[in-house]
C-alpha cells in the first residue's frame, strides 16, 4: 500500500501516522520526494480502512498494490472454480439458464420448464419473492411459487435458481439448487453473511451502481463464511443512457475471469429491458468470454402482453440457442 | 397516463392492448396521430406497471402523469409533515443532527454527546452496525454501541438516531428515538415493509444510485404500512467524478420539498468524504432549503488520525453551528 | 408529441399555450384526464423545442412520439446504407480499421500499415492531430503525420482514416479516406456543419456523455449539409467504474442498427483502454451485430512501452482477425 | 510519481521500465514489496503521459503525486486571483451575471439588460452563437446579436458575457467583455489555444461529463498560451438522475477553491433546467462559496410561453439577488 502525504504534512504529523502504522504492517517504507513524500506499507494491509486513511488531512492518496479481497482472487486461486449444482457444472462449458421471470401458475411454470429444456437449457430460473420498486406492484408468489418450480423441476429433471430475500424465508429454498442474491441486495451484508454458512451455490448478482470490485468483496463477504460456491452476474449497471433500461457492461466479463477464479454469467434480458436486444446480446456475452447467459423466457404471447414482454418466447430462445451453440463451437474450433 | 404505440402496430395488436388496459382504468382514450397512435389512459393508474409495459414490442413509450406515490405525495398532503421525536420537532425549524460514524468507548461517546449538545446539536447520531464494505473491516459494537448511546441519551438528554441493518436487531433498538435506514438498504424491501409496522420514525438516507423517484417509492413502502413517520437524506449519489467520495445532489432538495410533505435533510459528512468540504456544503444545504443536516463529529484528533478524519471536531462543529444558525436568521429575515 | 399539463393549469394558461402550439403544427388535441389534461399534437414536430417545452411551468412532460431526427432514420430510409471509402464497402461486410494511436515516424507507419495489410486489416488508422486533455502531452505529427500515412496508403493499398480537430486542416486531408471526429468534438457543431458540406466519408464517435440520441443528431448535423456518407462508432462512455478507462456501451449497436441505416462500428481499444480486454470484446462487437471493429495495432514491443500499451502486436491482432473472421463465418451459418 | 508494478513482472522488464523512466525524470526510486515492487518518480513527472503508463503490461496502477497543471494550481499561487472584465472584479466580492438565455431582438435586450441592472446584476449575459443538439432548431443571431448585446452594453454600462463556438467568429466580438467556452467546447482544445493568445477574460464551463481535473486542465492549455484571465463555471453534470436536467455539483466550489486560485461561478439555470430551482441552488452557491452565479433572466412573461422559461422574470431575479445580498452580508458578518 502507497500513501502520499500533503507538501505540508508537518514532521511531527508524518511521525504520528507512521508509528500508527507500523503498529498494523510489517514495515513501514518513506520515501521523500521534491514536493512530498510517500510512504511504502510493506506487509498485510487487508485491515487499513483505506477510505479512511485517504480522508486524513495530511494524506493526498492512497492506493492498495495488492487487492483487498483474497479468497475471491485468482491469485492465490489460479485455477477457474467450477460450480456443481443438480447435476450442472458452472464454470465448465457454457451454461444456459432460462425461465419466466415470475411463477404465475402451475401450468405457466411447467409448460416454460418442458420447453426450455427441450430448447436446450441447462438450468430453470423462475422468481417467487420479487424485489419491487413499488409497493402496490405484484411481489411474487412466494411459497407457493417455490412450491410450483419444486414441481418443474421433478417434471424436467432441470436445477433451480431463484431469488432469496430474506433469510427468514430460507426454509422454503431446500429444493432451489441455486440461491439468487438480486442487485438491490449485493450489499445486503447480513443476508450475505448468513449465505456463507450454507453449503449451497450462491449466484451473486452485480448491484445497479456497484464497481467490479465491490462485487467482489460482497463475494469474499460469502466466501469468508466458509461458503465457497458462488456463481458472480453481470445485469447491468446505472448510467445515463436512457435508450436501455442499463447499461450492459460487458468488459465486466474479462475484467472478472482475470481477477477471480469464480464462474462468471450474464443476465442480457433485465440489463437491455427490451426482448429484441436479448440475443445480440446475449451472443456478444459468449464471444467476451462468459460462462453462461441467463435468459427470460414465456410461453404465452398472449399474456406476454401483460406479464413477459422482456421475455423470449420459446421459439426465439430455440434459436437464440442454437446460434449460441454454433458460435460456442466455432470460438472453440 | 400516456401510451405511444409504436409505427407499425396492427389494428389487432393494438385491439388487444386496448382490451387489457381497459380492464384496469375508467377509460382508455385513443388518439390517432400521422405517423402513430397514442393513448390517454384515465383512471386510477397506479396498479399499471411501466416498466412492463414500455417493454411491450408495440409500445413506443409510456408516460405517467400523475406520480405512481400517493401518500408521500405533497399532492395528497399539502403541509409539510413535522415528525417528533424524543421533543425534537423535526420539519419545523432546522435540525442539527451530530455525532461520531462509530460508537466506540463510553468515554467518547459521552464525551461527543456533551460537546456536541453544548454546541447546539438537537440529535445524537452514533453507528452500532456499520455496513461495509469487506467483511474484514470493523462491523461496529452492535448491541454493546446501542447501549453507550443509551447511557449518552440519559446524560445529555439529546435523542438518538442508530443505523438498523436487519430486522432481527430491533429490540436492542428501543432506545433509539428514529431508526435510520442506511443507502445499501434502501431497497431491502423486507426490511421497509417491517419498519411500516412500527410507531417510530424512520430516517430513510437516499441509495447510492436511487432516483428521487425511488426514494419516494422506498418511503411509500413504509408509509403504506401505516408508519407515517418519514424523514428523508439526501447523502451523495454515484457519479464519474472522483473528486469527492460521491456527489452531493443538493438539488434533490428543492426537488423533494416540492414533491413530498416529508423533511429532508442532508448529509455532507457521508456525501463529499473530507471534512474540509462539510461546512461549506452544510451551509449550501441550509441555503438550498434544507430541513435539517447531520454531520460527523468526533472528540479526539490524536485518535481521528486512525478512526474519524471526515469528522468534524467538536470545536469546528461548534463554529459551523455558528454560521448555521446566522444563516438561517438572515434567510429568514 | 404529447404534452401533460400539470394540476393546477388554468383554462387560460391552457388556451394559451394550446394557441401557441397551434400556429407550430396541424392539429392540437386536447384530453381531459382525471387529475390532468394532456395536449397531442399532430404534424411534424420537429421544430418545436422539446426542453422549452418541458421547462413551462404548467408543463409536466413532454413526449415525443417521432424522432427528432430525419435523414439519419430508418424509417425514412429502411435499408442499410453502405458507405464507399477508397474501395471498400462499409455496412456490407464486416470491416476492419488497425493501425497506431498515433503516427510516430516512416519506418513505423509503414510496417504496421504492412503488417496489418497481410493480417487481412481493411483500412489503415493513424493520429496526427491528437486531441490530448493535458497541453503538456504529444499533440500528434500533424500535418508531417499525414504526409507519412499518405505515404503508407501508397505502398500496401489501404484506404486511410484520420482525425481532424479543426476544419481550418481541411487542406491537408486530401489524402485521407475517411475524417474521423473525435469524441470531445461530437457535438462541435460548427465543424460538423462544415463536414456536411465535403463530399467525403465521415467517422463519427460517441461522445464520452453522449446518448445514442444525441449520437444521431450530430450525425443529422452532417447529413442535413448534403454529406450522407457517415459511420458511426461507439468507443465507451464514461460511468462510475473505473477497472475500464470507459464503459463500452455495446448494447448501443443493436439499438443503433434499429434506429438508423448507417453503418456502426466499434472501437474497443478506446474504450476499455487495456490491450488484453481488446480481443473478447472485438469478438463480442461482432456478436453483437456491428459493422467492424477499429483497433490499435503497434508494430515495436520495445517501444511499445512507451507509446503504445493499449494496443495489440501485429501477432495479436492477426490471431484476433483470424477468430473474428471465424466467429463471423459461424454466424452466418 | 508513485509506479506499482504487477506481481509477475521480470527483472529485465523491470529494468526496461526503469531505465526509459530515468531519461525524463530526476531519480527513480525502487522500493520492493512483498507481493510487488513500487517506483517512486522524483522530479519534474508532468511529461510523463499517466495514461500510457497505466496502460502497460507490467503497471498495476500509477497515482501522481503532483497535480499536472501548473499555473491553474494555488500551490504556485496561493492568493486568490481577481480578473477584472469592464470594470467589474470577478474573484473580489460576489458577482452576479444575469440576462437572457438568446438574444432575440433589440427592445427585448435592451429592456433585459436595464431590468437586471435595476435589480443590482454586475455583468449581462446573451447568447448569440447558440450550441443546439438539433441543427432544426434556433442557432442564434450570430453577428446581429452581438451587436444588439453592444446596444445593450452603451445603453446599460454593464460589461458583457457572450459565448464563441469558433475561432472564425472572435472579430465580432471586440465588445464582449468575457468569451464564454460553453460545455460542450471545454476540450475543444484548438479553440482553447487560440483564447490563450488573446488579452481578454475567458469564461470556462465545466463539460456536461468532465472531471473537476480536465476542468482545470482545459484551464491550463488557455494558460499555457499567456491568458491567465480565466473565470471557471459549475454547470451541472450529466448523472442518472432525470428530476433535474443535470445535476449541479456544489461540491466542486470548495473543491475547486482549494486547487486554483481562479474565480469560481456557478449557472443554476442550465444544471436545474427549471427556473422554479434557480433561486434555492443560487443560495446554496453562494453559501458553498462561490464567487458569484450566472442566471437566466428574460423580460415578457407572455413570450418566455416559448421562449425562456428556464428564466426567471426581471421581479424573480430582483428578489432573488435582494435574498442573495442578505445571505452573503450575514456570513460575512
Amino acid at each position: 500500500m502507497i500513501v502520499a502525504l500533503k507538501a505540508g504534512t508537518t514532521p511531527a504529523q508524518r511521525e504520528q501516522l507512521v508509528n500508527w502504522l507500523a503498529g498494523m504492517v510489517t514495515e513501514v517504507h518513506v520515501v521523500e520526494g521534491t514536493s512530498c513524500t510517500v510512504l511504502g506499507l510493506i506487509g498485510d494491509t487487508r485491515r487499513i480502512d483505506q477510505e479512511l486513511l485517504e480522508s486524513l488531512e495530511i494524506v493526498d492518496s492512497v492506493q492498495r498494490v495488492s487487492e483487498p479481497y483474497k479468497k475471491v482472487s485468482r491469485r492465490f486461486h489460479p485455477d477457474d472454480s467450477v460450480i456443481e449444482a443438480g447435476g450442472v457444472k458452472i464454470g465448465a462449458g457454457f451454461c444456459v439458464i432460462a425461465g419466466p421471470c415470475s411463477v404465475e401458475t402451475e401450468p405457466q411454470i411447467l409448460d416454460v420448464a418442458r420447453r426450455v429444456k427441450a430448447a436446450g437449457a441447462d438450468v430453470l430460473r423462475g422468481g417467487a419473492f420479487k424485489p419491487r420498486t413499488s409497493p402496490y406492484d405484484f411481489q411474487g408468489l412466494k411459497g407457493e411459487g417455490l412450491r410450483l418450480l419444486s414441481e418443474a423441476k421433478r417434471a424436467t429433471g432441470l436445477p433451480l435458481v431463484s431469488e432469496i430475500m430474506s433469510i427468514e424465508t430460507l426454509d422454503l429454498f431446500e429444493d432451489v439448487d441455486i440461491i439468487q442474491v438480486g442487485a438491490r441486495n449485493m450489499q445486503n451484508f447480513d443476508l450475505l453473511k448468513e449465505l456463507g454458512h450454507l453449503d449451497r451455490p450462491i449466484l451473486l448478482k452485480r448491484g445497479l451502481a456497484s464497481t467490479i470490485k465491490e462485487l467482489l468483496m460482497s463475494a469474499e463477504y460469502i466466501m469468508s463464511g466458509g461458503n465457497e460456491k458462488i456463481i458472480l452476474c453481470e445485469r447491468g449497471i446505472r448510467t445515463y443512457e436512457t435508450a436501455t433500461r442499463n447499461t450492459l457492461d460487458l468488459s465486466a466479463v474479462p475484467v472478472l475471469k482475470e481477477r477471480t477464479h469464480l464462474p462468471v454469467i450474464v443476465d442480457p434480458s433485465h440489463a437491455t429491458g427490451y426482448s429484441r436486444l436479448v440475443p445480440p446480446m446475449a451472443l456478444a456475452a459468449a464471444a467476451a468470454g462468459a460462462d453462461g447467459v441467463m435468459v427470460e423466457v414465456h410461453n404465452d404471447p398472449e399474456r406476454a402482453l401483460c406479464d413477459g414482454p422482456q421475455s423470449l418466447t420459446p421459439e426465439q430462445f430455440a434459436e437464440l440457442n442454437g446460434r449460441l451453440r454454433k458460435l460456442l463451437a466455432a470460438m472453440e474450433a
